[in-house]
């Protein structure tokens, strides 16, 4: 297949791209994170969520420890062809490290970012 | 009112922060650009987003041209504190400089980039 659709990304002088990831069926926003080309290729081949940990400086199969994986439904570029939004379908209903359905659960009220949200697992429990 | 939630946002080396938008009510992700902290405060001040333009290396008032300004909700923060999800009521409808809903308007089918929503507004006609 033609390599077409990954030339048309803006990528950054590091060679990733932002992406958004966001559950498909309830359009919660779930997750930001980068890829680089091989990761997105492996997204597209796999179906599932392959991001570049700028951290760690590898490939990260979304989920590789946890299990929460992120199966892709929709894959979607914005007008400027420099971000990406992932339409998924979050395996165990949790995208966060912190055992969260979401990485965004503060919300600024007051002057103050507040955690809004119930943690679902102990993330002892999802990482061993 | 204490700067603290400004303080624990954990800005790139550009001093900027990634800003994911959402229509609030129809959770369509409508935009995706970058404040730096000058901007975060004036949107918070004004009720507006106002992001930090890259391109022009300058403040960007949403809207100021267009008249599609886009209205707080909410003010997310993830848990990294490196990335903001803003969630706004988009005045007019129309967030993408194309006269699209959303800027994410191009989804990834057989290895294509294919435009998927239409133009609601002739570009000629939002911009002097």
């Amino acid at each position: 297949m033609s390599k077409d659709w990954l030339e048309q990304i803006q990528w950054t002088e590091d060679g990733l791209v932002p992406v958004i990831a966001q559950q498909h069926d309830s359009c919660r926003v779930v997750m930001f994170a980068w890829m680089n080309r091989e990761s997105l290729q492996l997204t597209v081949e796999e179906g599932y969520a392959v991001y570049w940990s700028r951290s760690r400086q590898r490939l990260w199969h979304k989920g590789e420890e946890s299990g929460h994986r992120q199966k892709i439904i929709d894959m979607q570029l914005d007008c400027d062809g420099d971000v990406i939004l992932l339409k998924v379908d979050q395996v165990g209903g949790i995208a966060c490290h912190t055992g969260r359905e979401s990485c965004f659960y503060q919300s600024l009220e007051n002057g103050q970012w507040v955690s809004k949200e119930p943690v679902l697992k102990d993330p002892k429990h999802i990482y061993k």
